[in-house]
């Protein structure tokens, strides 16, 4: 006879299961899948997401729940018995025709939007925003009700559980205070600087041949995952089987370069969970600002860095001969290179918290009713010219336009790129306190005490600890934005 | 209210779904997935096998199935239930504990077998295989109860519905007279023809290049499936989405281009099955015997031709240089050499025959219990000689243990190939009644007069029909081994 917790891990595997084939699917869809079986695709995963919706709906689960947390499981049980409970709140919180109103409102308002934002029509995306805000608020309510948390940290909850719209106010409050100070020094700084570009065209089958050369380097476990192309770069598969993509344009390098860096950190980390647990939630990602540190630990910390340019000089030289673009300081400066602009996807290191406060401070007040969707456009006028000195007045196509979050409902993910950003730099903090000589060491090509660390602390722990904790296991404090600053400030004015 | 077929097709729908994901994954899992995935992999598609037959045999179907036949419904949708109703007699004819012990003991044997072939071990192999022909003739038996037919046939009727042993023996004894001699006649005269061989290395990425030129030439949908690579070259995805694979070998050009001429039949086929009963099984494709007669149209009725050889020249000087092998006339000797040899996959359209004939023969009497599994050596020596002329004693490892079908306990497929390369004569000599210029027609790259006529009679047909009707509908008759005959005749002694 298994206990209630046994029977509850039996259905999380079979649940593991399915998604293992959603999860192929999907990166099939974008990496490999030709147009005409889009229709066949979509019909495919929709089933699948109906089934695996009603598994987790299961009117039993709520029994069995109740009865697993009586009974008597070790503390690893226990966590993964949290995150069980986690998963069956997020799906049960939600009526049915919410979720399926939400999901319908967002597909028409996120396919007008493909042709609204390059026709530059604010007006007409409007008009299919409103029921998208309207059914995201309700969302939020809902989850609200259900969690305990205020409305916005319930959305929020979904991505980086545990982590409260105070916290980022506290974090976020620290950074705009000296973030446009410290943009305006570097600029001014950078002005006087020489670099030379890189002279393309880099062919695409010489970016791919130099993408694999830094994903090994990078310690990519290529009989455990791939990297292939698609239209907007990811890291998707199963842990066991990680899937990267990347895109590569003939006129610039540094796209699929920095991309793959960017899908590797993330990749790293899938390839590194726990396998003991593999399977049940507790071995799992711990959140996405937890995933976005992995990332940006191997972009920023590592992949920007100057000790690193001396290693990927060579392999430049390697894939597209010799260039003066590729000498070392001169690569390092290509790289770090600050130009506030319109677009975040395209922004540079410094300047991308700014796009992110930004949104942050316009969705928190959409989905507390304290601003309309009429009122964007001015408030986002205002926070580019204040955080980034940017006009982008009657610019909606570069502006407000831009993303595709809202466009789908999704309020409350913005935050886990910079928390993930600030956490990156935080971990290297930590690595240095061990490791001062960390610099010489990635110059020498060895990488082990970064990644080592990162195994031990973040990789190997899975969603054992609450994002806190593991903060405060792996680094000895919550999260304090005071590293990002002194790294920021190292690599820029240093 | 739903009727009850409309209940039906609703379910099947949902298992057309859920197979998409199950087809994608075992494509992605020969072509795209990396060593370490595989576990994980297994673990995902054994839980959609569980799924699926649970779903088949759901104790109310039966129930549902006898309220549809009651129900007025057209005759397509008859057709259709009936593709229901086999479907799931297929799925509830044996008990779970048997078709769990036959892929338990297939598994086992199959896996052993990997290495048991290259060691020569029959002994060895032996071991695993008796309980695997146990388990095979209680399926059969199973399967004959529920059906009413011969053991034999019930296996058979798995791949090939419809088709007796009696019909088989029929149409394969008719072969037997004439190939061996037939064969003797067409190497004498092959001994005096001078034949060029193309001259490798023959670059995979030409070789890719142009097997997409071919595909391309063979009318296939580009939008709507892929070529990729495998260690064995099939047909896969779904008909929205049909995913080919070949294999390349440098040294061999021939491998991978005749591969590719091949795959393309079966993947047109399902690129061109009725789209309205899509997700229906009447929309699937007939039988094995009728795919296979699609990829030898293709392959044998096509590809190997002399008037394709026209069309293939070009395309080799474009990807390879000007070879003296490529000029028309030896390209097509090349392609029609006749060798027997030990190993069916290596056959040459001629002497294939003899290779099923020799394993029909064989695995019929396996079945019916009339042999045991210790005498197969001595009867595929017998075969092999009287046949081929070829002594094959003591090579098991080029011999019985060459082919994987019985190792996995699968019985009743192998006459499927030669039933299609006659399928495929037939279909020619009915094109050719119609278009007595098809050859000049094929020449010049007009490949329409083929291509309309299969898909008017064979691939907008789907399962519209038994194997026999369609045969009769599209030809005029029933499977008549004639046209093989006048077919290899005109090509091998013309």
């Amino acid at each position: 006879m298994n206990t209630a917790y046994q029977e509850l891990t039996g259905i999380w595997a079979r649940l593991h299961h399915f998604q293992h084939l959603q999860s192929i699917a999907g990166w099939d869809q974008a990496a490999m899948m030709p147009p005409k079986g889009n229709d066949a695709r979509a019909n495919a995963m929709a089933e699948m997401e109906g089934l695996l919706h009603r598994m987790r709906t299961d009117p039993k689960l709520a029994e069995l729940l109740k009865r697993a947390v009586a009974e008597d499981i070790d503390p690893y049980a226990r966590a993964n018995l949290g995150e069980i409970r986690r998963e069956w709140l997020s799906a049960n919180a939600l009526p049915q025709a919410l979720v399926e109103a939400l999901s319908l409102a967002g597909a028409r308002c996120e396919h007008a939007w493909r042709t609204q934002r390059p026709a530059n029509d604010w007006a007409g995306f409007l008009e299919n925003f409103r029921p998208v805000l309207k059914l995201g608020r309700e969302v939020a309510h809902r989850l609200s009700d259900e969690t305990g948390l205020a409305p916005y940290d319930a959305l929020m909850d979904q991505y980086e559980p545990g982590t409260t719209g105070a916290e980022v106010d506290r974090v976020f409050g620290d950074l705009q205070q000296w973030l446009p100070g410290l943009v305006a020094q570097v600029r001014e700084r950078q002005e006087r600087e020489a670099v030379i570009d890189a002279v393309g065209p880099f062919p695409k089958v010489a970016q791919r041949a130099l993408s694999l050369d830094v994903m090994a380097l990078l310690g990519f476990d290529f009989d455990g995952g791939r990297l292939d192309e698609s239209a907007h770069p990811f890291s998707g598969g199963v842990p066991e089987d990680t899937r990267l993509t990347t895109r590569y344009i003939e006129s610039d390098l540094m796209q699929s370069l920095m991309g793959t860096i960017h899908e590797t950190g993330h990749a790293r980390y899938e390839q590194n969970l726990p396998r003991t647990w593999l399977g049940q939630p507790v071995a799992r990602a711990r959140s996405m600002g937890i995933h976005e540190s992995q990332s940006l630990a191997f972009e920023m910390q590592l992949g920007r860095s100057r000790p690193f340019a001396d290693l990927l000089a060579p392999l430049l030289s390697k894939h597209f001969g010799d260039q003066l673009a590729f000498e070392p300081d001169n690569l390092h400066r290509l790289m770090t290179r600050v130009v506030p602009g319109f677009i975040r996807v395209d922004a540079d290191e410094l300047t991308y918290p700014a796009h992110v406060i930004l949104r942050y401070g316009i969705e928190k007040q959409l989905i507390a009713g304290s601003i309309a969707a009429d009122d964007i456009p001015a408030l986002w006028d205002e926070g580019m010219q204040s955080l980034l000195g940017l006009d982008t007045r009657g610019n909606y196509r570069d502006g407000c336009l831009q993303d595709v979050h809202w466009a789908h409902g999704a309020f409350g993910y913005f935050p886990c790129y910079t928390l993930g950003a600030m956490y990156a730099a935080q971990w290297f903090a930590a690595i240095r306190r061990t490791h001062p000589d960390l610099d010489e060491r990635v110059a020498r090509a060895d990488l082990a005490p970064a990644f080592d660390w990162l195994h031990e602390h973040i990789w190997s722990q899975g969603s054992r600890w609450s994002t806190a904790e593991l903060a405060h296991r792996a680094s000895g404090e919550a999260l304090n934005p005071q590293h990002f600053r002194l790294h920021l400030e190292a690599r820029y004015l240093g």
